[in-house]
């Protein structure tokens, strides 16, 4: 069994990652630290988790922390490094599932995140858990940084064409449509039931913090600096990303759904779908894959990706999951087989 | 393993029987029979089961339902009381999710469904599948009818008040909300997005199909004919039933908190919360749970009692699975463990 | 033309009050104040009135509130009372939206609303603004008390039994839906997207602030007090209510479809559906009307009233307006005559 | 007064026809026909509109049309081209809300819509009935072919861009997302509620029957054929489209604020928002407005437009509307001046 941490599990990736835990055969929960809730029982905040989340939210506590395996940080961005340096000092795996380790430079990061960055030293050792693209790294990793739900929709939909040389790469878009949700559970008026349903916008179309992290993941597989144009939407569902993307492509003749196909054959979290199908977000509601489609249409030379996921399971907790088995030597899979919640 | 047939897993009720089969340890899935998507996979039709379930639906075929220990009919009503005969005769236990054999009476059924009933005679051998009413009849039944949606929520709310004699049974009260899949996958105009959505109205006030059947059961406990008046209304939510039940108290002093607590102590799946609590229906979304709070408001002498299940696990396909593990002596809880999935 | 005063109309009653004002043909809008917005255009706020309303929101400024004929607050609970005696004295006629003076007793407001009363010795002279009640008293009113959504809707279904003696008066039982801008559009966790969509839940059972209001309305009716339970719930809509009503019969032969379109004939704004009607909340939104339908299921001894309105128009500003035109002498259909935007 | 008929008045671009006639001060409306419905209420069908629509439906009669001074055509795609002809003939002025007459070429209307055209000779007639671009054509038409939804949107996003030279037109994304009414009021399973609520998905991405009608627009204004990727998305809401256009500058200096500003200046219903703002589609819920936003991310050479309409308004009924106030010489916005209905 592994002896699990959770840092501030009262938001959604919070509720999300303790449900999946607590399905999950080798975790065993220990400690859930909240500043807000301490001594709250979790299943008071949560009531899904009454029967399966026995334990009360406690004040932060560095010393049984370090009694664990690995440490899950589900708080907001900035606090996770705060802990890490002591918690990795102490022997534990470090998880984030905020953004405080996902982008490799620290001028960027506090460009984009408005605070330094605490321990910048750490930076160059964390690794960005996408395991699709970062599985062997992870697996010796002990800092592991838990991708954002955007850029896992929008990296995977785009791997294929950059890996394969495929697309002008100058010229990428991504126009991602994301559930509430993923604003996080905080009190604000823009996301209030009444001002989010029955509507949709886009938002942040001048700069949004996915926007270098998707980059940074892009550029690597290209071997060099990509061009990419972001548009997120704020859409009228609980949870899901439904990203489509675009691109020129500079090889038109390539069969992209065998592309695809090959790419993600062996990956346990990746379904690609067959050619001409359009993936819907509920089809991966609370669970762990990312289900794709490759279109061209009316055979011109513009490809159309359709990449979905949960935002909240591949997209944060889900994955962090997944990374926690890669880090422990477990079947990938484990705790994370449920099949889609449809409808 | 469990041999297992489906016929007619293509509504929501079926495909949430699937998902759950899917994830049941003991389960063997065999054949799923279905007239209008005979050859087409399950998985094409419901891509949330890519991965998870292989088959393809075929024609009905007795022969091949009759090798299964276990039948499982999701179909519209009508349609299960053509096979039963049959495949209880070949040893076959038979769960019907459908109303064919819920009501003992074979009038009653005639009144409410507007056909004959194929056979009148299997129904007193028929076990009404509410196990927190039925345990150890079911142990020992061949054909089990799987109770209603609104039915299972409304009545195991009411029960302990019946049971105990705590309330005029004559003039009980049962204000129910169900979402919007309770009306089934099927197409119509009144259930389509733009209908239904961002709405509420209350529907067959003069006479729903669930009121005999509630009847029924609150009769039996009762030991003779109470009194109820049933509004259905539907909701703008995907899944979920909220009862909120009403009756006058003949014995306001009456601990009623601790009556609950009592009645459903060793119920798995029956969580009465703290008192003051208001239970929300996304605190049991995909999980098999009805989840009571009891209220006396103003310490007056009417009883409010809220009930929440989702209508297609605890209300449909979860207790019908809770009824084949009680079948085949499993533990209850087997493949039924998984917690609500909130937000 | 009617000068018009807006104290706070920054919530969803402000702006719907806002939306009526553009559109009423003898409304003159002078001002509108609000602390925290002032200096910012109403139409950079709510982008639904640019082209619309050009004016920006002021500091609360009485001087030029008491250059108007009218002053509408929409302001949060407590707040309209600080101004009111002021106002009044400066021969403004005064509507409060919010419930400042609703109730009667001092004593009672403030057990329910937890602070003193500002003005108590205008409690007497206030007029309750229903209409449908006291239509002769609004016209002569200086002070007028708009009513709650929820009174609104309930008093207005229970008003032709009571004024007909026609039920056990005792045993009121009030089952309300209530969208979520009924919450208001103030940040806070419970009511965002997350929280409150794809999920249904009853609240404050143990006592809401609407029920004294509504008791101190049907006592007025009846002659003495009456014995009611209200069970407000939240439902995933924008905009609606639908309060599902039951009581006793007292007099079962009762013809109760003609004592309603009687009791109504004359009414511009309640509309009683045939006999067997289920009224949708989304046949009234956006609109003055409230629709009604009654019930006598299966002929037994309880009635079913089903009462829809928009909670933002007939149950706030709607009825607003209605009472402006009162006051001034206008066809009470003024600026109210728009149809329900349906899908 | 204008004397109205409308053919086929039972969907939701009929119904909300409907609504906004009988807020028009001079429409007086006479007939409204359908096969299915005749001799039932138009406020039985939509209540909606009890209280302001009194006419029943009735067969389809040309002699009661031909007695209008305008019909409307609200049916399925494909009928009203079998009663054009009659109805010029004696004089009335046809305004068809469906596709008949959208396409200039017959050959490329049967590709798309798999029927022969019944009157190839009107479509050189038919003004297509975008008043941005052919007013004054529209102002002297018999036969006005009233556009799409998604065509309105997402042309009046890329007018600006094409009349000035400004884009590389051979390369045009326009990703949209559309509310479900939409897909009309007809049964079927895709759009029911429990199917459409909650996610997310892209359909028709290898062709959609507005390509074609999109690319003939800007075709024209383009003065040559452009190229276009357009992928439309289902989204869960009633109403509203949100088009997020895409084009690669090719004179990256220009001020395409200026641009836009200038362009609609003198339109009253397209309103071009502030440099920086993301317009939701609730502003202009039930309004016939097209909010516009133009965007250039980090200042690179992609401009991202984003455009918001009704699609039943300015998308349809509102449009249609407009379209006969310009026909029959009234204001352009009589009828039509209601702010959006928000939340």
């Amino acid at each position: 069994m592994i002896k699990i941490g959770v840092i501030g599990g009262t938001g959604y990736t919070g509720v999300e990652l303790l449900r999946l835990l607590a399905g999950h055969p080798q975790a065993d929960l220990r400690v859930i630290t909240s500043r807000g809730e301490a001594g709250k029982k979790v299943a008071d905040l949560f009531p899904n988790l009454r029967g399966h989340v026995r334990l009360a939210f406690t004040e932060p506590d560095t010393k049984a922390l370090a009694g664990c395996d690995v440490v899950f940080s589900a708080t907001p961005n900035g606090v996770a490094m705060t802990h890490a340096r002591e918690l990795l000092k102490a022997g534990v795996k470090f998880i984030d599932l905020a953004a405080d380790f996902r982008l490799k430079d620290p001028a960027v990061w506090e460009k984009w995140y408005s605070v330094p960055h605490a321990c910048p030293e750490l930076l160059a050792e964390a690794v960005y858990g996408l395991p699709e693209v970062n599985r062997a790294t992870i697996k010796k990793a002990r800092l592991v940084a838990n991708p954002g739900c955007y850029p896992t929709a929008v990296q995977l939909g785009f791997l294929p064409l950059l890996e394969n040389n495929l697309v002008d790469a100058q010229h990428l878009i991504a126009d991602a449509k994301s559930g509430v949700s993923g604003a996080g559970r905080k009190a604000g008026v823009h996301t209030l039931f009444s001002e989010a349903a029955d509507s949709m916008k886009a938002y942040a179309v001048t700069g949004h913090r996915h926007w270098p992290e998707i980059r940074q993941g892009l550029d690597a597989v290209h071997g060099k600096p990509v061009g990419l144009t972001f548009v997120p939407h704020l859409t009228p569902m609980i949870r899901g990303i439904h990203a489509t993307l675009y691109a020129r492509l500079t090889r038109p003749g390539a069969d992209l759904q065998a592309v695809y196909e090959k790419r993600y054959a062996n990956e346990p979290f990746v379904d690609v779908m067959p050619a001409g199908s359009h993936p819907e977000t509920r089809s991966v509601r609370a669970s762990n894959v990312c289900r794709i489609a490759v279109h061209q249409p009316q055979g011109g030379d513009t490809v159309v990706v359709l990449s979905v996921i949960d935002n909240l399971v591949k997209g944060a907790a889900g994955q962090a999951v997944q990374n926690m088995n890669i880090l422990f030597g477990l079947d990938e899979r484990t705790g994370l087989r449920q099949a889609g919640v449809l409808p």
